[in-house]
């Protein structure tokens, strides 16, 4: 039985013997090496390139610009403003202008300095009130409506009006989350090989492998069929690979140009100038309760940074609101989100995707509400929390939900009832709760297909391949589709040998985003190792039967490599027999198996239905202490709960846990990518700091399980909800420390000092 | 419509642009060189090898003997009497003794040399009659009767006497045919790596990935599915990569030793060791025939030198015998074949395996028979021709035959009615005509499992990946699949993509021998297009009747990247169109097909029946002069018709005439493996002499077409039949051109000189 055990990661010790290779390992012979030449304009009209100087330096191969490539792209296709090279504008400080192919990677960087650029200057917009303000520069020509609002998203559910005349309290604040970026310790790198027929082979370090793949054959003009991406170990995503990105469609061209293979690294600055990381949203909330804590109604606006290009803005829009009716009750609500352009590096997904914003203002906000009426937080939300099968006001379909679980685990784990208040001075506990989705229902270009797909084939060996078209980015992708198959089957993991990755081996999988991977592939692989399951099961029964007394195919399990009756086990046969026989009785034994995510209706017919076919919950409580002195807060513990639905292994949901819960420490207390007007203050992991060992504290993961209907073995979403509320789990348990709230992250010493000395002087005005 | 197009081969740009990747352009991080130490004795007893000098030198990391790999193989489960490295005994000059892995191939080669090897010589068996003399010592122990006979077949049809008896004329003549070697312009490579999981991948350039596969895993002790093999484009084979070698599990076990990747190449030297070639056969056969040229009775033995081990001796033993009655009827007849041992390098598979040496005896005889009764020899032949749908007095079931087409087609080509005995003094035409196997019915090891399968995947570009267990090593087979896909979907050629040749990826083949593959993988792959083009078909009938006028699925045509009703043409999709309907409505479009070849029952109901599900057809003839003073044979053309039963592609299936009746060429006048003792005089390219274009005749490729009812699209065999009547057609010119027999090839100018000097002699001892 593999599902609930913790076995080692399949891939686990290619990674630490340094077996597993990356995309930078790879070397082909007559390779040649990339560098850009970058704006240092955050907005400019080009009037002039001049590239001879650098064609004529020795070792120079290819370079081009933006009139070779000029087809635009993007990764929605209803907002595709990019291009692999500027066109025309350079939109941020960091935009790729040109791009060089050299024989090493010195020399290609030199040639891109030497490149001769004439800009004409033009007014940046570098904030969000920059972006609302009609006079400014519009960053994008030949929109449907002059403005740097990308997408403005506006929902009302209910009647909030009359939501908050039921309300006793109603509270109205403005929260700020900052941007922030990945770090992922593999930078991007790509390596690109075109050949004699016309073909084209991409290795890259990408979450999206198909659609890199689209956006690769529109803008190089190749057919979709003359491209094979491949995804080698990819050094970690976390969103920020997720998008098709100027190195690799250069790389591509390059190489189409050179005839021979080209290969980009992005060195670490870099990479924060391709970001695509969180937006900078800033948040008002008013919202209101009943005495008795029940959350009557709210209104949400909010206004996201979203730097120069759109990336997934018109998603991060939506999410900004979508989530709100999650995990409490919320009848009567609105929202409103604008996704602005900025000429500052464009954001995009990064874990917890657009929720983390609201979440934090929301659960900031629950708390001062139960301050307000005096409820115990916890209280407060476990009675507004969702119940199972039931649909949101705003038509999200909720099937297993564990939340309260969630809440009492965290509340009994940390000595809530015991401890909250009376740590002693500066030591507080904060608690917060959160849900999120288990993948997306739409997949970004509209089409009937399924959206996860498996293709396998059992070995005579008695092992079984699975081609996935998933892309495990280090999250262990791999090892749940092989749970999955192992399970199913009665195999060994490692007679399951999962191949993804791939998309001239794999049938198409959408890819690592929005936590979709375990339920979408996971399902896909589950149906496939059904049927392979039934081929066998028929023919050992049949095989069985005709040597002694009948055996129904029903009555024979699979399990620790052999399958028999379950009254009989003497009669069974192992498994590598058992394909032996069903081969020769049937064939090859391939199967397929897929997923397509229901088509969720609506109790209110809307046209907006929930994003996801399912959720998870978590509850968090973080223990706190601040220095009064210097205002330096420490985390010292947070115990987080998570409704994973069923962990297929438990030790990868408590590493996804950690992790997430790592990572929200860090927006905490250190991350913010900050501007001096234009210019990045922190592009470089000496300045942009994220938290060290030291930095991080005791993280207690405690895995709730709620086995979901309809995810492969009940299982759910375990990479990006627990981090949605690490960061206000830790503003709440501030409060609780010294009775400050903050409201904008991250929590420097500064901003903490500053927070409790003006707490001090209104204690003092108040006083007086 | 794919088949029957000259299209460029699939992987040709690759090949000729050097693109391609053979197994020596692999080079991994930490990569060890390998070298063997071979045994300098024919035969002896090895009393104790000492490995520390070759230790003690500074980068070497291991050496191996046979101490350290005890487990025997063979590549025929019946006759396992391989070690990868000597126990206890060594057999030929040149046998494995020990194994090296070190930093760099010079330092392995010095390593090798410095073991010290104490051995204790035994008198070795050289020939035959070595082999056939019961006071010679035995090679090989343990066997249940002590003789050097590996095999002896002995087969008795219908009544040989009565036979003779009906006989007007009956000849009997004792032939000679000289081992061979295969020469590929490739040599030998193997490169292997074990991991830390304890999985093992080996690259090798080989025909049989599944046979090394299981060789691996028995001689290693590994279980199957920790074995991946891999075949990387292979530049040949010709029957001499289609066992398990000793570099091939040296590597691997040195692998698994040092944790290092470990890499052989045998220089060209040692592929005359490692050999598996021709075998030297001497046939005496006696056959009569009537008046009116109806071929009465035969009686033929054969003795095979197989030199030191069984490779496939026990097949070729039956193959000396089975082909007799193809592709001449013959009811009455015996045959007795005997594959001997001796201290020489192992024989084995060479291009027409068995078939080659009594092709040659039986060709030469049937042209003395028609000069003893005045009939034209082409007469003599279409008289006796096996007819279609019909079953040989050994159980052969013969389905589509054009024999006497190419007969015909040959003969007109040639002029051979108009210009035979009047080219003037010492030229003359010679014709020869033969049968082979498309493919063995039997797996080397007993299982009732497909023999070729394969497993596809339609893509959402309208393009079909296509993975198959077979093995291309450069005759084409990709290109064939290709094609059989590419016909049954209208799809491009260069969008179907054949994976191959890696035992991870692909369900079973048993790889390229017997001139299988097109046959049996072509069906198989016939099989899994039909599925596939099934299901596509039902989805736009139904997506066009739901618009419109009813379709039915069986009037759609795939053709030119289209789907459409075949009265309706407009009405139709892409097929890119096409299967992102079907895979909306169906999931993910993957298929398997097999193929296995039929169980055939003879009339006779006798145990062995024939060897082949279908037989391929030749007939050529050769136009040659021959310098009456120095013996020297000029082949100045030849003609060769070749039913093929369709040509998938008939510009292959030329290269793969013109390959077959080169190779014929330098059998003829050219190649001999011969011995000073157990010496071998020709372990090199430069002594050992292959055709070079200069001694290369014109050759004119006719395909003829039978269409077999059961081959893909109608194909049969094209790669290996075409060489069997080379050298008798060449032998029976030089009769017509100066009256003399050559009973044994090579015709070097010595013989011939010889021939013809006796020959006058007779003629004047005649006239005195």
């Amino acid at each position: 039985m593999s599902v609930g055990r913790r076995a080692p990661k399949v891939d686990g010790l290619a990674k630490v013997t340094g077996a597993a290779r990356f995309t930078d390992d790879l070397r082909l012979p007559g390779m040649l090496h990339g560098a850009f030449l970058r704006s240092p304009h955050a907005h400019a009209r080009i009037k002039s390139i001049d590239v001879s100087p650098a064609l004529a330096l020795e070792g120079v191969h290819a370079v081009l610009t933006g009139a070779d490539l000029p087809v635009n792209y993007g990764v929605i296709p209803v907002a595709m403003d990019e291009h692999a090279l500027a066109v025309d504008k350079v939109r941020f400080i960091g935009d790729e202008v040109a791009a060089v192919a050299a024989v090493d990677r010195a020399t290609a960087l030199r040639a891109a300095r030497a490149i001769q650029v004439e800009y004409e200057p033009l007014e940046p917009v570098l904030s969000i009130e920059d972006a609302l303000d009609p006079q400014k520069p519009i960053l994008h020509d030949g929109r449907r409506k002059a403005s740097n609002v990308l997408r403005r998203v506006h929902q009302r559910y209910g009647d909030p009006d009359a939501g908050f005349a039921r309300a006793d309290v109603i509270l109205e604040h403005t929260y700020t989350y900052p941007g922030s970026t990945h770090v992922p310790l593999e930078t991007h790198v790509a390596l690109a090989q075109a050949t004699a027929e016309g073909k084209l082979t991409l290795w890259s370090s990408t979450q999206i492998p198909h659609y890199l793949h689209r956006a690769l054959a529109r803008v190089l003009q190749l057919r979709p069929q003359d491209i094979r991406v491949i995804k080698p170990e990819v050094g970690a995503g976390y969103g920020g690979k997720s998008d098709p990105f100027a190195h690799e469609l250069c790389a591509a061209a390059l190489s189409m140009r050179t005839g021979r293979p080209v290969k980009f690294i992005l060195d670490r600055e870099e990479v924060f100038y391709a970001h695509r990381g969180r937006h900078e949203v800033r948040m008002t909330l008013k919202m209101g309760v009943t005495r008795d804590g029940r959350i009557t109604a709210a209104d949400f606006k909010a206004w996201a940074d979203g730097g120069a290009y759109a990336s997934y803005g018109v998603v991060t829009a939506y999410y900004l609101g979508v989530f709100l009716p999650l995990p409490y009750v919320l009848d009567d609500w609105s929202f409103e989100a604008q996704r602005l352009y900025t000429n500052r590096p464009p954001c995009g997904p990064k874990r917890g995707h657009g929720a983390i914003q609201p979440r934090f203002a929301l659960e900031i906000h629950l708390d001062r509400l139960a301050q307000a009426i005096g409820m115990d937080p916890a209280e407060l939300r476990a009675r507004n929390s969702v119940q199972p099968n039931t649909e949101t006001s705003n038509g999200l379909r909720i099937t297993s939900v564990a939340l309260n679980t969630c809440i009492e685990r965290v509340i009994e784990a940390s000595g809530w009832r015991e401890r909250r208040g009376r740590l002693g001075p500066n030591r507080g506990l904060g608690l917060a709760a959160s849900a999120y989705m288990c993948g997306a229902l739409h997949p970004i270009y509209a089409n009937e297909m399924p959206q996860s797909a498996v293709q396998l084939c059992a070995d005579r060996s008695g092992s079984v391949r699975v081609f996935a078209g998933t892309a495990d980015i280090g999250q262990g992708s791999n090892h749940m589709l092989a749970t999955v198959v192992s399970e199913r089957l009665g195999a060994a993991l490692s007679d399951v040998v999962v191949l993804e990755g791939d998309t001239a081996l794999t049938p198409v999988d959408l890819g690592s985003y929005s936590s979709r991977v375990t339920f979408f592939a996971g399902n896909a692989a589950r149906m496939a190792a059904d049927r392979l399951r039934e081929a066998v099961a028929n023919a050992v029964a049949a095989g069985l039967s005709a040597k002694g007394d009948p055996v129904d195919p029903d009555d024979l399990d699979f399990s620790e490599g052999r399958v028999f009756p379950r009254a009989a086990p003497e009669r069974g046969l192992t498994l590598a027999d058992a394909f032996a026989l069903a081969e020769a009785e049937r064939g090859t034994l391939g199967f397929t198996g897929h997923y397509t995510p229901p088509k969720i209706g609506s109790r209110f017919r809307r046209q907006s239905v929930g994003p996801s076919p399912a959720y998870s919950f978590t509850a968090q409580v973080a223990e706190v202490e601040v220095d009064p002195d210097t205002g330096f807060v420490t985390v010292h513990r947070i115990w987080c709960a998570h409704d994973c639905g069923k962990a297929l292994n438990p030790a990868v949901v408590e590493g996804q846990i950690e992790g997430s819960v790592y990572m929200g420490v860090g927006e905490a207390l250190l991350e913010e990518q900050s501007y001096k007007g234009a210019m990045m203050r922190t592009p470089s992991i000496l300045e942009y700091r994220i938290p060290t060992v030291h930095d991080t504290p005791e993280i207690i993961a405690i895995i709730v399980e709620s086995e979901d209907p309809e995810g492969p073995f009940g299982a759910k979403e375990a990479g990006e909800g627990p981090q949605l509320p690490t960061v206000p789990a830790i503003a709440n348990a501030i409060h609780d420390a010294c009775g400050v709230w903050l409201d904008a992250a991250p929590f420097t010493p500064d901003k903490v000092l500053k927070a409790i000395e003006r707490a001090r002087r209104q204690a003092e005005r108040g006083e007086r």
